[in-house]
């Protein structure tokens, strides 16, 4: 079997538009993951947290992959978020993804039960990658301990790394935690980390980290791009200041309802700013004030 | 339509043995919910956070349901919680469980986003009721923030009690949190507010409180069961005390590995110790320090 690479470069987290019920809005879903990709991106982080994926029943998130696949999206572009707190759930999205040739799947730690051990977790990792039982699956672990309650330590890290080395290849990290990012990088050479915003990865890129899968591509990912191609350059350090200015601004705000908000006004798609509850939309004033704030940026920025 | 008076009473929060390959073990599944009823309780409230329900998947949660009904369990003694993240995944649970005749169900809050306004939650719980459409449909909020990450709020509460007053008629709370048990009682009389300790249930049935959802009722529905009988009696305090002392020693160690190591120990099943990842069973020396425990609290007990 070939073996294939760890992921590299820019994956945005392709947010998912809903239609006025509430069921996913499968044309401008499509054209949106079209366009991040024709506008840069080296592929889609697919299901994870901004595409609110663990606001969509498990059918819908079969269907939302089978639909981007048959709308001749390449598979080896996507790595959908598979996790769930289940074993079983996670190797049945897991199993169904990989049966569509996807290029890995981000796996969320089982994020129901808190203060879990350690052994526990890699008991459940070891039970998800025996069940799926696909020898080229590849596995990125997604850090995001301020949503899951559960962070992966740089000991359960290794302890996967070593138990298994071709499918534990990568860790999306979404904690925001510069030394948490580094100690990985410092620790495990070749590990595909990626930090989750654009205004932590230039520094992140000199460490070693692979790119970048940020909310905020969904609305800049020429911007991103341009960094990750050019970090070396003489001008990198103005493209990073570019991309962090949007990214910085828009943190501000809840960031999922201000990534849709952002698509709806450029769109002119209202229904672009339809988040699902648990989640609100930005309210008037918010979107008023971040419009604002955005167009200060564009008109600041060097021509 | 027959108005049904919300539940009152102990339901054990039956836990959920497991085999070897780590599928559910009906057969003692079956024995061990009926011999719950034997010993005492007015229902069972299955397939909760005790149960493990959120390391089992969905169409586990459903077929574990229907396995206790086909056994012959009154689906009017069944409290299910059929809570997750997303609307569509919880409408499915819920529906499935009505159209078996449950009692009502037991709603956890969506519990992957965290930081979600009181709005969004409100949201959520009005698709849900609404997308199942039925008149005669129970809710008892779950209220267990320690493993959520989100509260039902008394404003909240009280929000949903007064939008949906035949429907939302209930609460179970694991917060531990007696001044949060007590606001709701004063405020809502009448709601169904169920402790989950019987540590807590002779102070919270002098407060209006229904009855009680724990854990520790697994191992002790009997003397629970006593204490919510006589609680107004000459014998109240020392029923307190002796389900009290049980129960304190329990919660000092992880406690569903606990109720399991106490069930297998009873009944000679070692299986019965077995839990599912993430969880971990209790290490040797804690069940040797649990049953050495339990024992001295045996022989203090008055005869």
């Amino acid at each position: 079997m070939k073996e294939i690479a760890p992921a590299r470069g820019v994956w945005p987290p392709a947010a998912t538009p809903f239609c006025a019920d509430l069921s996913i809005d499968f044309e401008r879903y499509v054209a949106h993951c079209k366009s991040l990709l024709a506008d840069g991106a080296h592929g889609l982080a697919v299901l994870g947290t901004t595409s609110e994926a663990n606001s969509l029943d498990l059918a819908e998130r079969e269907g939302a992959l089978e639909r981007l696949v048959a709308a001749g999206i390449p598979a080896e572009k996507l790595l959908p978020g598979t996790g769930t707190p289940s074993i079983g759930d996670t190797v049945r999205l897991t199993r169904h993804a990989a049966s569509l040739g996807v290029r890995g799947v981000l796996l969320l730690p089982p994020f129901y039960y808190k203060s879990v051990s350690e052994d526990g977790l890699f008991a459940f990792v070891s039970e998800v990658i025996g069940r799926v039982g696909r020898a080229n699956l590849q596995i990125y672990l997604y850090n995001f301990p301020q949503m899951s309650g559960i962070a992966w330590s740089p000991a359960l890290v290794g302890h996967l790394l070593k138990s298994f080395p071709k499918t534990v290849v990568g860790l999306k990290d979404s904690s925001g935690d510069v030394a948490y990012t580094s100690r990985l990088l410092e620790s495990y050479p070749g590990f595909a980390v990626f930090p989750s915003s654009e205004a932590l990865l230039l520094a992140a890129l000199k460490r070693g980290a692979a790119g970048c899968i940020s909310a905020t591509a969904n609305t800049q990912v020429g911007a991103i791009r341009a960094l990750y191609d050019g970090w070396q350059g003489a001008d990198a350090e103005n493209l990073s200041r570019a991309a962090s200015a949007v990214r910085l601004l828009m943190q501000k705000f809840p960031l999922i309802a201000a990534v849709k908000a952002v698509l709806a006004e450029r769109l002119r798609a209202p229904d672009w700013a339809r988040v699902r509850p648990p989640l609100d939309p930005l309210s008037p004033a918010e979107r008023k004030e971040l419009a604002a704030e955005l167009a200060k940026i564009a008109a600041e920025a060097p021509a």
